[in-house]
């Protein structure tokens, strides 16, 4: 790992170099690798800690001066109670994780002696761009050697000093390892990212990690994929056959077990017939712990007839734009579901389907229903990454889904959707090993024909 | 299938409507499409190749005048021997390939009563753009039907009455079967493409099939993911201890088989030690066949030792711009590979390996070897989608891979690499299924522990 100052365009060639000799490190190179920089962290524990406190008392200083938000000092600081722990356990964790080179995915017999196989390699060099915490240096590292990507680390200016002492720490740790020194590069340069974001020869894949505005800059800034997701705008609804107590827990997680998280639920797709049956606990419940509600007026007028009067008078009137905001707080936008009259039971379900893929962000949907088949077309009919049935938005999560650590949640259509592990830094190639043939040989009426045998894979 | 002159904004929106009717219809609703699409074209075969006739007087015209190639006359004549057969059957193909829509990949019990799966869906709107072949536009409506994408197909001028009577047939068979009219639409609109490329809300992926030129323009002109290559600059290395024999006749088809394809090799690397016992024959067999060779010093200096006078004469010098030139032509440019004395056999390798990651196009790239070490070596450093060992470049390819038919081959480094079918138009979403589960309920010391337990797959 080395903190340079070359030019843009210099430290993502020596990163595209350096990435082709971590591509073929053997797994306990990598490994070896990740437990050096464990060790290393550990034992300069005291001066990294140290250089946090110097960006906190500043970033206390530029909070007071209404410079800086108090999410932001909390994301910055490394004291906090197992924040340290977790993030020296987060490399032995990725160190445990399978490798994920060198599988082979596909083996075909082309013909005698003509063997295809398709196996997973790395894709080669990352641009991770990030904001305040310190911590998600050492977290990609370990995820960058681990999948054998080089990687170009940019941190924001908040963590400036605790990054230098964090990646003199992982630096002086790698000097050690097989793994070559521009393969982990910590940019220090100020104003670097949009010149780094040109280099789309040599970059292969950007990935962002902070604020919503971050991810939206990188993504109009750049022809190099971006692998993240700028919203997570996502929608709950309340089919008329749900388990009602189900609906109130699940409501309860989604929208407040951490409402500036991108899995909580934002909007509440309400079938008409739940109004009655459903919506007041849930309402009742969501307004007791501070949380706003902004209902159509099919729904306002019912909770108006049902709740008492000092939590009727809370109720706010939705406008359009509240279906198309991603609150990031305790606020909640209610819309009923109103089949036509006559109408049957899958017109209401194609209603709320036809909101969330219109308003969605793609990242995580939930239908409640008690009907296994009406879950199933709702999960087929809805182009969202995570598509739920009977459980919390907040569940679309990389280390929920038991991907050990987790890279980032994609909304993009290709390559990798939802939260994205180790699979996700990953691509492949096509091995061919023969012995002397050529295309001409084969085809028409008079050439060798393709076998086309799909072998089995040790 | 509809042919529409509406604004490319509202031909997007149509399009991403249709894509999630079309991507919950079952396998036979798909394939019964493509029955029809078939034998709706079988019927107007007389009209479609009266119209292709007509283009092609067009085209002639403009050969004659010198504005249109040979090469675009070649690829417009749907009258070639075979070649409205091979059209036809490629739909028939496309059809009996395996539905690559709702196989789940991965099934983990989360904990008990909450399930997660990784089912394969479709990527939504396509826009294919294509220019002179007009059977082009009915492989892409198969592809994309059986792959369950909505398309956008355009269609180059030359090709305007030939796509217009096509299209009209796949248009009436459509409009039997299940898939919906706007998932299959064909713009006729001149001057749209550009627009096009910017509704990157609602279109997903590009595939541009056609020239180089249009390939680069495509790619710099979009925010939307593309598929494909803009270039096909192939390698050749000869390791010393090669068959003689075989590189004779991989390079000849390597470089003479079809020169104008992406897959043709362009340079020949050769070690030195292979310059007297393996060139002469290459060489003088490429020579006889009419191929150029711009050779370094070193092997020209070897092959004018070697060759009759008739043939030496022939050889020209290489230019450094030659190592980085996509010929498409019968022109190959060779490059000694020379280790500096007393080196072992590796350093060769390394300095073959290194001249193709700087110089290759990351398309195919070939080693010939009889050491099944150094072939291992070299497949896994070099940074491409092809590794061959002792066979063709030209192997490179979607049907010579067994994967039925070909939607292009890419040289992206994300989502999918090389020869690309019917996966490639394909993603993921991740379906939870639970009875109430609430994120909150777990972690912490108090909290339930995930079970992470990885199930079978039907």
């Amino acid at each position: 790992m080395s903190l340079t100052d070359s030019s843009p365009a210099q430290i993502a060639n020596a990163a595209s170099v350096a990435s082709r000799n971590l591509a073929i490190l053997p797994r306990a190179d990598r490994n070896d690798a990740l437990d050096a920089i464990h060790q290393s962290l550990l034992q300069a524990k005291e001066s990294i800690l140290n250089a946090n406190a110097r960006d906190l008392s500043l970033a206390i200083k530029a909070a007071e001066d209404g410079q800086l938000s108090q999410s932001v000092l909390k994301r910055l600081d490394l004291g906090r109670p197992g924040k340290w722990e977790d993030m020296l356990q987060g490399i032995l964790d990725v160190r445990d994780l399978e490798d994920p080179l060198g599988k082979v995915t596909l083996k075909t017999l082309l013909d005698d002696g003509l063997i295809l196989e398709r196996i997973a390699c790395p894709i080669g060099v990352l641009l991770i761009i990030f904001e305040a915490r310190p911590e998600v240096i050492a977290n990609i590292a370990a995820l960058a050697i681990k999948s054998g990507n080089a990687a170009i680390l940019k941190g924001g200016k908040e963590s400036t000093a605790s990054f230098h002492a964090i990646s003199s720490a992982i630096s002086a740790a790698l000097t050690t390892t097989a793994v070559p020194n521009a393969a982990i590069q910590l940019v220090t340069t100020r104003d670097v990212i949009a010149s780094l974001l040109e280099c789309d020869k040599h970059i292969d894949l950007v990935i962002p990690r902070g604020s919503n505005e971050l991810v939206r800059y990188v993504k109009a800034s750049t022809r190099i994929p971006v692998l993240g997701h700028a919203d997570g705008l996502c929608h709950i609804y309340i089919h008329a056959d749900a388990d009602p107590e189900s609906c109130v827990r699940i409501l309860l997680d989604s929208k407040l077990g951490y409402p500036a998280a991108c899995n909580s639920v934002e909007t509440l797709l309400i079938h008409q017939e739940a109004l009655e049956s459903h919506l007041p606990t849930i309402a009742s419940q969501l307004l007791e712990k501070g949380c706003s509600l902004r209902c159509d007026s099919a729904s306002k007028d019912s909770l108006l007839s049902s709740l008492p009067a000092d939590k009727s008078a809370l109720l706010q009137d939705a406008v359009e734009e509240d279906y198309d905001t991603e609150f990031l707080s305790p606020i909640l936008a209610i819309k009923t579901v109103t089949a036509p009259d006559n109408a049957d039971d899958g017109m209401a379900l194609s209603l709320a389907v036809a909101h969330i893929n219109a308003h969605s962000s793609h990242h995580t949907d939930a239908i409640l229903t008690s009907s296994a088949s009406v879950a199933r077309q709702f999960q087929a009919s809805v182009d969202s990454a995570c598509v739920f049935w009977n459980t919390s938005t907040r569940m679309a999560d990389g280390m929920r889904f038991g991907f050990g650590t987790e890279v980032g949640i994609s909304t993009n259509k290709i390559h990798a959707r939802g939260p994205v592990g180790l699979e996700g830094l990953c691509i492949y190639k096509y091995a061919v090993s023969g012995c002397g043939q050529v295309a001409t040989d084969y085809g028409g009426s008079t050439g060798k024909k393709w076998k086309h045998e799909r072998l089995g894979i040790d």
